[in-house]
């Protein structure tokens, strides 16, 4: 039987500041909870890992770049040892706030400005990879199906998850088209749900160039910032279980 | 066998910014690390942590506000939730670079006007005491001999240590001399060194009304700032050696 | 003819999360802008200085501490040498974007906890006063009514603004009821509007207690925040015109 | 008769941090002083002003990155409207410091990877242009000679001053070598103090390659941040001195 998780990002607000939607949470199996460098703050994250213990979704650091004004999504010309530091710091965080209540983290996945360049770039993906062997070697490394990230996770022996997107297109080598192309997002929801099912079920996206391409589908990233994203999640939600896949967290001992 | 340990904050640089004295370490035997707060950042961690190994010394959290500008000195109005939010970050963050470099983690001390507003509300004093026990209880929290944060130690389950300081006197209530009191600091080596002396061998201080007043004594407070501050730890250090007082680390089994 | 400016609080997005409703700018005749310390960012500031221009509403500096995390709401002991360069600085930043725009700045009014704090501290209000003066002593000093804030003002020779509330009660000696006070706040709107109305056209309010007491009302305080804030403060902008009240800013010229 | 500025970086401390040594400031006839954002804080920028007045040095804004961990080096992907904002932001904010000081500012010098970047990169220095004649079109703009800097601060008639190295390589297109060529750097100190004479006197320089260029130079550059650094700057005001050339500020109508 073909299985899917559904993740998306969570905790993302600051102080005063409110950002995201609860109601995506009954439409995903697992969350990645911002750790106060990107977005989020201390009592924001354990706010957030109450929610996802209650929710019974799994729970994942989600590191990203110490750039509150730009959220995380400025590319920032770092090292590999920042990197590195950055990562181990940000699991640290997390990982006290899920021990103090009492549940388990599953995974991590990079923010991003850094998920984007460490998709690309292999030191940078090392950097990720060793910080999250070196805390806990039993988390999932979630990252670009195809990228860096994920060779970097199989490695250094991680258990890996690779994410595909219901709302971007692919290219023929199986990167994601780059926004500055009009045609990179899916607008219509009918075919996002349909490249999804596709995905999941045969391991195959057709590409913008109107080839069928292998890729691996471990995880899809969903958003959760407005209704209407929450709206599209369920729908999401219930085509794949009309579809007969098991909608479930990524499991750390399942494969590889 | 009388024994003492002899702690200092470190890892207080940032960014390109450095602060404290590595000359400090031969004569400390634990340190308590800025944890990204007040003070310190992912990079001067992971070098703290590494340093702290290979000296041998017992590596402690050190947890402040969150006021790299005040340096974490500056009383702040925060409620009991957030600080116990912020202490759990802090430990998380500290304990992911321990875990990554091999080590183990002894000991939680607050830094600066946390460790001076815990030290006389209970309710802040829980606060840290809670979130130590709920992170890791076999951590020893560092306080203020006699105050708050002891007494909150001890209720949570936690083994303490309980912190004396060679330059300030004390009140014949056993809390300092406030500093706003000029006669608060012993700017004398020699009486420095003198009541350290007398509180480690005999459990007991003398006020500055002229009455010896009993304290507890776990650990002394040194500075690395400075190099007439690692010049005072020496002859502290070697003081205590001649008198045939064990300088070791607070041990986590060896009481309460 | 009696007049009255109302003023709010604007500009405090920050990054990506967004804080505030255009909606009231109709309804205000000044507006208050974050300078970036407790909110507002360089690009919030440019466009809300461009929103505050094109709606013709005096423009006001909304300086406060340096606590993002906190929304400057938290109490910091800070000297009075640390406000006054905190003051001095949002001042510019602000000025350089009013600058920019071809706009004018009329005033300036503190945030959250170093307005509550420098309403009762004298060294602190005067620090206020003489950043605000040696910066442009043109600009008028926005300060709750009766407070050390409004006494230093006129002090370093400033044209000040008295400021009252709508929705909070005073007690007999002009001070508002401590929030901790379950009477604090005016929950119901007809009291609002009538308690404003008082102390604009008779210059007294009653107190909690019950006796009528002399009160300064150059400006009143509304809120911009949610869309019922909004609603208030068009419903209050309407009893205030049919009163005959003439709604304008506070000009520099006019007093003192 | 040839002259020159002699320019250094100051006023980097934050807050306990200390930073640049004020022995470099006999030696400099102007200082770029850190507006916060890289380094700087209020308090800093205040004690600086104050210090440059006294020294008689003119007084420039040196805005950088929202990135006080990396010191402002890091190239962030930053857009126009960005780099806009935050140099109008921070030159205000100097500029009211040296308001209330009583001083005047005369020029503003990108810092770090915002001054490599836009000496590049058009659209960055037009923004950066562009902030300067809008806070204040009397401003001189400091930028690398023959860079885009220099261009887009003429094109928005802004008086600018081409900046050249002591201790840097130029190629045969007059850029700088890169700092990841070995020969990027000048460490004899005769190499250096003769480069200048050259630069100064001849408007010309030998490129790494061995072609003598034509080069602007209306000021060097120099670093106060360690003793060498100050003896250095010592040495070349000297030799300049001997050579009758007159060391001294830009000034503001002198050219163009």
């Amino acid at each position: 039987m073909r299985m899917i998780d559904l993740n998306c990002d969570f905790g993302e607000s600051f102080g005063v500041y409110q950002l995201g939607q609860e109601g995506i949470l009954p439409y995903v199996t697992s969350v990645n909870i911002a750790c106060g460098f990107h977005a989020g703050d201390p009592l924001v994250m354990r706010r957030t890992v109450q929610l996802a213990i209650h929710h019974g979704v799994a729970i994942g650091a989600h590191p990203g770049f110490p750039d509150l004004l730009g959220f995380g999504r400025r590319v920032m010309a770092v090292s590999p040892e920042e990197v590195y530091a950055y990562v181990v710091y940000q699991i640290g965080a997390l990982a006290a706030f899920v021990k103090a209540e009492g549940g388990t983290m599953t995974h991590v996945k990079p923010h991003g400005a850094l998920y984007n360049m460490a998709a690309k770039d292999a030191a940078l993906a090392e950097a990720i990879a060793k910080a999250v062997r070196d805390v806990d070697p039993s988390l999932i490394l979630y990252g670009l199906a195809g990228s860096e990230i994920i060779r970097a996770g199989r490695a250094y022996g991680l258990r890996t998850a690779s994410e595909v997107f219901a709302d971007r297109t692919y290219q023929d080598d199986g990167s994601l088209t780059p926004r500055s192309d009009p045609r990179a997002i899916i607008a219509d929801e009918d075919e996002a749900v349909k490249q999804v099912l596709m995905m999941v079920r045969d391991r195959r996206v057709r590409s913008l160039q109107g080839t069928d391409i292998a890729i691996e589908a471990d995880t899809v990233c969903l958003h959760g910032d407005n209704e209407q994203a929450v709206r599209f999640a369920q729908r999401l939600y219930e085509a794949l279980r009309n579809e007969g896949i098991a909608i479930q967290a990524v499991r750390r001992e399942e494969r590889r």
